[in-house]
């Protein structure tokens, strides 16, 4: 019988199951406050005013861009040079990223399924934790103390484990933690990644199907898609960051699904700066096919849950839009389908059935990554 | 009915399956030669005096390695330079490639199995194509010719598609094949892929539990397995080559087959030159991993079907016996592994059954290249 983690406001003993790791025994019930599942991701501006301090926050985050001992200084910079050019592209999506509307939206229903999934692990209660902007982690964690949250889930909204998106949003959560909770009066869990949940790739499947049948039935099964994800700087790739090969299997998993019936390529997005990024590159890939004749195309982003300006502005706007040819199209974000809050659901219901502190794949570093936080953070999750 | 494909030596009408693939209709049966079926892939030189010879036609493929108009002259003086320390390094494995040998036993077990499993197209000969040794393309097909084969299936031994494999191996079959039988007396079709078949996804795994059963009981779930491909340079990857997906997919595959019980990543080896390629570095992996102390690994040779100089040499001699760190071993190549064969066999027993001319993946060219010789040989295997 071992003391490694509650599902309960008090703690709670545990055995280990039959793939080793700690579950709850059952227990009477005790008077209890929430469990907490708190969606992880980098957030956006809500509004314009809020487009600097989002932009400043990004270019300050070392997990991100290391910019050397002069971090701080260079990201104010960066971010005020910046900031006109974003500012506007916000305008031209409406005035804001909707993914804060999305996410809290997603949390809500998604805690009333696991309301009824998992009555012994109830009332459940959605907080969203974004990086880079409101609502900021601080202001989540205080948020939770004083609803009285003893036990928490940590679930990155990135389904696929990047140190750049996921890392950095649990390493930001352990260092707001340690000053916000030094007692851990909390216990914590942590979901890390879940690249091929059944749920999300038939939510994928369906909407590419959709978008699909916008397309004459001549033509449909010629139709390239394209699977567009957030590029990563080659230097993080070639640290053996393990998010491209799990970017793949959510698009291979989506293939299969769809039973290979459409020719599709994995295409990244969102390339910034000199320095070399992983591609080939959306943009140029759709100009290439263009050129060629190949204008029947779905771009499908395949590694964010919201919409937000890479899909809104970068895709829409700088490459469907441009492009002005007709069948050129997107498929629509996960946001609020209901498949996709089911499967929000499903991944926390089978994450609380398990039992485990967090996947078999999150205690691994990556192989040439040196930086203490990344030990720390991971030490402590581990350790709850 | 169409006439797109034939499974005979006389072409026999098609229709169209319920998946809008072309497949034979009931005849009765009638006197022809042996289906064939011919294992594609690089070739390795088998004894010493052969290696000028391999590395000579390696460097003049302009699928692999385009160095511009002195392509033959530059490709023999690399050649040249590049002998004496080859031939020791195939000294130092024995004296020669096991491929040819591997790769003959693979057809011709397979096809005794697919006598058994496919009588309507029996009897099945197996043949070996070598993009850069001993057989080539041109004597296999000269083979071919004398034993009456005018049904034939172009089977890649390499899983995962790249261009650089696959694509220059079909291209050569295309351009031998309008020399030597230039009324296309043979009628072709190709297992362009086949990255996650579940019977080379069970090999897979099978192996490294086999290897995980050689580490003590308390270690053995925090064995790190790496998965170790052949890299491409960036220069490929970023003009859209679908192979990084796709080895991404195997290794994924086998992982949820093994599930998950291990820490794992996907690293790249055989990076020669001064470009960039696509890492994390096998070599740099182990050696990073070892400095933390993590010296427990499995080395998984994941995008080639036999041993070869790169198993043999490379990760036995140059990165696992320089270690000299116990812990460090390699899964079996796949071999001889009855499995295997089964595996297979299955592959082209399904291709048959299927009655399809190649994947719905390989009419699209890679999105920026813009190379003739692809566009022709796709149009060559696909009008078949």
């Amino acid at each position: 019988m071992t003391l490694r983690l509650s599902s309960r406001a008090v703690i709670r003993p545990f055995v280990l199951n039959s793939r080793g790791l700690a579950t709850a025994t059952h227990l009477p019930k005790m008077k209890r406050g929430p469990t907490g599942i708190v969606l992880l991701n980098m957030g956006g501006p809500s509004t314009i005013p809020e487009v600097y301090d989002f932009l400043y926050r990004l270019f300050a985050d070392r997990d991100l861009i290391p910019l050397g001992r002069y971090q701080e200084t260079l990201a104010r910079f960066i971010a005020w040079r910046r900031t006109p050019k974003i500012e506007h592209h916000y305008e031209e999506i409406g005035g804001g990223s909707p993914i804060r509307k999305w996410s809290e939206f997603q949390a809500t229903e998604m805690c009333k399924r696991l309301d009824k999934l998992s009555p012994e692990t109830a009332p459940h209660k959605g907080y969203v934790a974004f990086r880079y902007a409101k609502p900021l982690t601080a202001e989540t964690l205080n948020q939770m103390q004083q609803d009285g949250v003893k036990r928490a889930i940590a679930f990155t909204q990135y389904p696929q484990y990047s140190c750049s998106t996921t890392g950095s949003s649990l390493n930001e959560l352990w260092k707001v933690t340690k000053s916000l909770d030094p007692n851990s009066e909390i216990k914590w869990s942590v979901i890390d990644r879940w690249p091929t949940h059944s749920g999300l790739v038939k939510t994928f499947a369906q909407l590419i199907k959709d978008k699909l049948n916008e397309y004459d039935p001549e033509v449909r099964d010629k139709v390239i898609l394209l699977f567009s994800a957030h590029s990563l700087p080659m230097s993080v790739v070639n640290r053996g960051d393990p998010y491209p090969a799990e970017v793949a299997a959510t698009a291979y998993g989506v293939m299969s699904e769809l039973k290979f019936t459409n020719p599709y390529r994995l295409v990244w997005q969102s390339q910034v700066g000199p320095s070399a990024w992983l591609g080939a590159q959306t943009s140029d890939t759709v100009k290439s096919l263009v050129r060629k004749g190949q204008t029947n195309i779905i771009l499908v982003p395949i590694a964010f849950t919201s919409d937000h300006i890479e899909t809104l502005h970068e895709l829409d706007l700088e490459i469907i839009k441009e492009t002005k040819v007709e069948g050129i199209k997107r498929a629509e974000s996960l946001n609020g389908q209901p498949m996709f809050i089911d499967a929000l659901a499903d991944v926390v219901h089978n994450h609380l059935k398990d039992g485990a502190v967090a996947s078999n794949q999150y205690p691994m570093q990556c192989p040439m990554c040196t930086k203490e936080v990344c030990s720390n953070s991971r030490r402590f999750f581990l350790s709850q």
